[in-house]
């Protein structure tokens, strides 16, 4: 239904490779599209991650998130393909993707996915 | 004491199979009465799974947990009743049923049932 | 569109009418069906009044605002309807009645209502 | 239906007269009886006063408090009764009393009483 | 620099036009896009009114303001527009609308506009 | 130094027994007496079980757990006590009472005693 | 009952005279003995005020409140001291003292005095 | 003591000149180093402003705050200079500066200046 | 550098000797002398324990914290005599203390010590 | 990017080597500079330990961490540069450093580096 963004995701090399160590980002201003209705959806992303020889760049992630302000997507789509793009940039030792969406229909969902 | 309601749980096909992820769905706007006394019960209704095959369809499990809204139900067995409900319509690898139900008689009540 | 509920508002005499004093009371667990759809819709009332000679009795108020469980109405409407029954029953110095209605698209909608 | 309790509220003279200072004070255990059906009621209350030559004393007025706890009343009558008695003792420039009971059937009430 | 959306502000007759009474909607998902970079600006809207002859009908509100998301606009801007297309449709006695801006380089912006 | 009370927990057979599933009741009314000074005690009662044959009945629960109201006794002893009456009358497979005591003294005193 | 404390309070001149402005300091950690028990009170202290010529220097504020450490003093009469202290030391065009004391027998008191 | 930050606030022409409204920044991240002994204060300024002709353009504003972060400056000092430079540049029809300064020696402090 | 206190930690029998059991008290109004400047430090105690033979006295145990009132001590070393005071009067199954103390040059510190 | 801070960490000895326990400390006013921008970053660093021989003292640390002041640095590599600076100083049993960044971009950023 939606076709992958085109933003690059960019990378640095992690500064400290000897331990692992985690690195949590929070944005709490993602938005796209219903698939069904095409009315937007909102919710906050939740990436956790331990690295391993790279680490993600702050301001292509951002940019990487926003892409997806006029695709369509499940949520439960969205929340595997955000993991799928990190792990291919990156490849982490460890990564957890979190969407909390905000409530629709007097619902609130959230979905959580992980690698490995 | 309550008759099953008709409402049915429409699924769909889960969009990445590969791996465990998790879904949570919560609903405080659910009511149903009272089995002793006919007045209405209030609760929020708060449902984690891990899929299998199937995801639960958002707006029929509003329409289904609506379904409750002149029906009986003992706060043991609308719970157990909803996992039950919810097993059946997906088969998920695993799933909780958490009901917090509003205060009576200056007591709050909660249930949590889980599969398997 | 909905009927007036058949329900009776009791009342008590004003235990102490020298001065003016203020009662305020909130009920959480409203809900009534839109008019348009027929989905339910969840508030919170909160009635707050100067008594002159007489009070609403607190259990007859319970059981007449469930009384809109299965009646549709408008946001306006509903807290105008309740205002002006409210007026009728026990003929207060001063009310107002507001309602806090739970988030539908995306939007929290409130009203506030005064007598006189 | 419920007679004056005993206890006596003790006061102390004002240590500064000369001009208009404030007083509030907060107890959020207080208990009495429902008068009609014998069951245990909860509130918060908040006394707020401008002395005059004198001033209440904490201790006994805990006590007074606590000498409500197997008398009945009615949310109304307990608010005008303990501002009534407060003003008998001390007679102060200004006084508000504020009663806050813990949700009974859904309903949440407060009353509030002032002099003069 | 943005052209007015097209999008239609729908009304409905006011249910009880004798007394003043206040409407308030708040949607915490209001996103539209910086005139200055074209990235993404979050918001939440606050609208207070006192209908006269109409009230705004809630549905067409939130696809008026969804209709902001692919334009450009400063914050002082769009605060007055959208004030100014509410008094258009429905000339209330009363209008307020508040703007609360995401924190963009460590300042949170809010614009608070009112009719008359 | 405290009598048993002498209310009755009334039971219901648990309607879900084929597998484990947790019942958590929060009471934020409970009062009893210091048994050294007489004066009153306020705490907050949670029991958590998960039941076996047997489910507690709510309205009876209310009303044991009133009857500590003249009653004195230590915040150690009270919380075994519930412990024990409770674990006598439905033979839960698992149980924990935590009791949470208003501030005495500028200490807050919490105690949890479980079964098995 | 209790002599006053030596500690100084120092100022320095207003470096904005020309247009009145608030400055407000709030310190959380008073404690003083209560006069009749000898036993600690702990308290929050606010001051508010509107500098005239002078203002008050913050360290030697800070001596001057921990001086009452040892210091025996009702409620009403250590709020009311705090006042003319700090009055006496600065003619200031305004100022209020609000002290809120921790809960003692279940009861939060709160004093506040206001120059002129 | 400390000179006046070069950076330049910027400005640019108010879109709704008709009417009063009100805008409202908030900037939490504020430091600047204490006079007396070097070591670094930390405070968020908040400005609320009703503009005539001009408005104060945000980033500009950004860079102005973070100019003190290696000025001395007393709390009061810091906070009128704020108020005159952006009477200065905008000429608002009214505005206020509120600091608010992290805790040191146990007190918060707080500093409110408007104009006129 | 500070003496041992000599107010006596008084106790009471195990009324529930059988099971294990746990009781957490805290108290937020502690407060002792920095032995370096002779200032005062704040914080807040939380003690966490299982017993075994012996409960300790709530009252004794507010006094004996209260002793600590003027005498000297580094964080680590009072929240360790704390627990070694206490592990001597009840020879507790096992036992947590806690100590959070009031920030100091913008650092909040935490000390957790446990026996055994 | 950013040279070594040459302030020295204290230390004092453990005052109590027996037994592990653990000394947590927070610093919500940490600010140094972006290593590609030279703006201001704002963060909260949480250090928690279990000391061996040595203490770090508290004055000393918030020097060593207002010394990052004016120096560049990524999160990643800031996080890192403190564990490994205080394992140098004070051979912790086991020590954890914490980064919460104040949001850029809309992205909140947090980094958890651990010690062995």
């Amino acid at each position: 239904m939606s076709t992958q963004p085109s933003t690059r995701l960019e990378t640095f090399p992690n500064p400290s490779r000897d331990a692992d160590y985690t690195i949590r980002m929070t944005l709490p201003e993602f938005t796209c599209l219903c698939p069904k209705t095409g009315q937007p959806d909102f919710a906050t992303i939740r990436i956790e991650y331990v690295p391993d020889s790279l680490c993600v760049e702050l301001k292509s992630l951002k940019l990487y998130l926003w892409s997806f302000r006029n695709e369509g997507g499940f949520h439960e789509d969205v929340t595997n393909r955000i993991l799928d793009d990190l792990v291919a940039a990156i490849s982490p030792r460890r990564m957890t993707v979190h969407t909390l969406w905000n409530v629709r229909g007097g619902i609130t969902a959230e979905v959580t996915a992980s690698h490995p």
